[in-house]
């Protein structure tokens, strides 16, 4: 039988060392005034005004440790976070990044997530400008970016913006992330490496964010919950009705359908988070090249699809242990989270 | 035998719902462009700059339901980042609240932590501007906040400043908080109900954060690991040297002797954690009215009283659960936090 040491974990080190380790991996900027160890930073906003917005995961929840590694929790929660920047038309400035953790936890699964922080900023191309290190009771991870940005001339994209004749587009793909968790989920990745990559390491073309912006988009998120309950939300916000052509999504769909099966595939379009693609809506003719047409705008209110109301709507944080709820959608949400019923628009 | 009935939990409600209940709490305030409710919230910035910090409290390790309800979390977690703020010189202009908790939280709870977090936001003169919610496994419960200031006029004060000629003062108390906690681990609230308050309800005299920055502070923090760890990082930043002086903090022993006996009073006093009030270092006759100077700064490096090195530093988030360790401090540190051993300065 072969001994392995026990790999270090978080009680090994003190608070200062772990800085002394953690610290060194994120670059500065010009705009970073007063960077990591202070009470607090400092960072330059040019415009008069700053976006603000925070995601956080949880283990057992957001990510299991046997299917995600630190590294690839650390890249999705940078591209959640940024892609909420993208989706008010802005660009990333700075990151404050929490960590979470008991003292189990490896300390090659902290270097692993500090690292891909890092790396996820600089293609981002913004910094790590502070954040927090708090210890856990046995078990309990959890980590949380605060994203901060600006608006370069274009914005912000409220969601409340869309008006009747608008058209929805998005700009990227559709239910890729979710297709690669339930291929997880199945114990089939090999079925496609490039949907579970797709849902380990996610990503979104952030500049086309301030691209929609300029070019005139009247409502933009980022897909987190899924097509239709991030559509539902701009209808909502908006006071209007979207509908989805069946048709622009048929390729999305037939593209998943030999990994997962067709109807989870439609599921998995609909319905499926994680996808942190663009989802806009523009006064027709105003779509911007790279962009793809989805469906329309009109006077009414909810989210259809070929005008009918679809069965499951996505992903809820919280509501789904009702007693008799419908059992919901066959495609994967989040890790760990459960699909929520559908419920009036 | 009474029945009564079990409380409504969160997943009694879908997050909509929940949002709906929790976002009238939050008042909204002039510079706040875009509030909560869409990707990211916008705050207009006037001085060129925004001050950025988070920090995080973690059920069963920073508070345990039996000592402190939902309404005393929301509130010390104000006063936590609004001082780190503070201790910048700056003016808390906005702040992002997160929520991470099981579906069997409480819905009480949920409601009294956002109210004491929108009272203590206005106590502040702040405003909660935007946050995340998220579902958790069963048993963990974390809640978080970012807050933003700026710089109105001077600042901003760092770590870093402290010059050998300095002296050290504070504006508030010392050791109330860990001795509040000291009290509660041992089942005699009743003994302070006072010191219990502060370890519940800590206080700040926020706007002093400015008034030192303005008197010329040359170095300035907030104490939440406790007077020798929080000063011993100012003289590390630094470069320098500071010694406590003894007498300077008799009174503060004094105080607490009569509740927890006169050595936890005086570790408390030196290594008590939470008490939030600030500590700055100033050139020799700029300390500002209603301030108390209880030490000097000198060349060399180390935090010392009166002259020598004291057994305990403080409180830190990991490396206590190393083999053959010091026992560390009797005084209370963050509920569920283990004392750590003096390390070298």
């Amino acid at each position: 039988m072969t001994h392995f040491p026990a790999p270090r974990t978080l009680a090994d080190v003190d608070e200062q060392e772990l800085l002394d380790t953690v610290l060194p991996r994120f670059a500065t900027g010009d705009d970073v005034l007063v960077g990591p160890g202070d009470d607090t930073a400092l960072l330059r906003v040019r415009s008069g005004a700053a976006l603000a917005t925070t995601d956080t995961m949880v283990l057992g929840r957001d990510w299991l440790d046997e299917w995600s590694g630190g590294g690839d929790v650390g890249h999705k929660l940078v591209v959640q976070n940024v892609a909420d920047i993208a989706a008010m038309g802005g660009r990333c400035t700075g990151l404050l990044v929490t960590l979470v953790a008991d003292e189990n936890t490896p300390l090659h699964w902290v270097a692993d997530f500090t690292g891909a922080v890092a790396d996820a900023a600089q293609e981002a191309g913004t910094v790590v400008i502070g954040g927090d290190l708090s210890s856990a009771p046995d078990g309990v991870r959890m980590v949380s970016i605060t994203a901060f940005g600006e608006l370069d001339g274009g914005g912000p994209v409220l969601r409340s913006g869309a008006r009747p004749g608008d058209v929805l587009a998005i700009h990227g793909t559709l239910g890729r992330a979710a297709a690669g968790l339930l291929l997880l989920q199945a114990g089939t990745p090999e079925r496609g490496a490039d949907l579970v990559r797709a849902q380990r390491r996610p990503s979104t073309a952030y500049g086309q964010g301030a691209v929609a912006a300029r070019a005139g988009a009247t409502a933009m998120l980022d897909i987190s919950d899924g097509l239709l309950r991030d559509g539902g939300r701009i209808a909502r916000a908006s006071g209007v009705r979207i509908d989805i052509d069946p048709e622009a999504v048929a390729g999305d769909i037939q593209a998943l359908a030999a990994a997962v099966g067709a109807d989870a595939a439609a599921e998995c379009v609909l319905t499926g988070g994680e996808e942190h693609t663009l989802l806009a809506t523009f006064p027709a003719g105003a779509v911007p090249d790279g962009w793809r047409t989805i469906g329309v705008v009109t006077d009414g209110s909810g989210i259809t699809v070929g005008g009918r109301q679809h069965r499951h709507i996505g992903w809820d944080h919280f509501g789904s242990a009702r007693a008799g709820d419908d059992p919901g959608s066959a495609c994967g949400g989040p890790a760990g989270r459960r699909p929520d019923r559908a419920g009036p628009a």
